[in-house]
């Protein structure tokens, strides 16, 4: 099975597509100061993301949701819940974690299928 | 290849099946006030989530563990071995994190094979 | 699909292979005492465990990187750099978490391709 790479840096490819299985690198915000903020933008950049991959947010596997502050889970979940809409949403496991710069409040990562 | 969900919630669902793989949200304990109570609570659901996507504990492929405490490692690994027996264990990454609700002090998420 | 097991321990095993796709356990290091060194030591044993699978790093396709002072990050990073080269690299995430033993200071699992 061929490996494609998208969005290819020196440490890290945003995603990495094998067979019909999308691995999406951990996304954090380009902006905001608010999780909400911050999460909005994160799911704009997978929604990005999957679509140049071939797939979209109806066919996430599974997500890891890291918070710099466990207590904004809330915050966070109303935003994603915005977006997962009426979909059947992928299995999902959230975490308190400190991330790379200090500003990150969050950072997701998800697995999806292409068809 | 189809994707099929189980134990949909607005936000997550518990088990997403596609293809061969099976991908289990972050499960935590539905009661329990010590690690060891928690772990067990949780290794149960995971054997029902498992048994529903057609799966059972000796497919399982990976597991992420959390712990609030890593301190508490050995009292969960107690009852980990215990539930695991003499099955070959999947591989398996533990570390510490604050969970979503305070009296959490486990949650446990895997990926797991259908056949 | 069959799955296969390599480096099996009571509690886990270091690698498990379904179909075209290998999960790796979180890699802890076997010495050293700076963030770099352990980091060296880790990727020596991914290097190891996917040779023993039938892989290699350029067939990485995801990686969870856990430091517990994220503060190493580019210490961290640089070490990952220098091994992964002019590869195409994975899909990654960095976070910080506190690990099972006080002096490990980063562990990190992966997913890769066999084929």
């Amino acid at each position: 099975m061929a490996i494609a790479r998208y969005g290819v840096k020196s440490h890290l490819s945003l995603a990495v597509v094998h067979g019909n299985t999308a691995y999406l690198s951990g996304h954090i915000a380009r902006g905001g100061t608010t999780v909400a903020e911050q999460t909005t933008d994160i799911l704009e950049q997978i929604d990005e993301q999957l679509a140049e991959v071939g797939s979209d947010r109806s066919k996430l596997l599974s997500a890891n949701i890291w918070l710099t502050d466990i207590g904004t889970f809330s915050e966070m979940n109303e935003v994603w819940l915005g977006w997962i809409g009426e979909l059947d949403p992928p299995a999902r496991a959230t975490v308190e974690a400190n991330l790379a710069v200090p500003n990150l409040l969050v950072e997701i990562s998800a697995v999806a299928a292409i068809d």
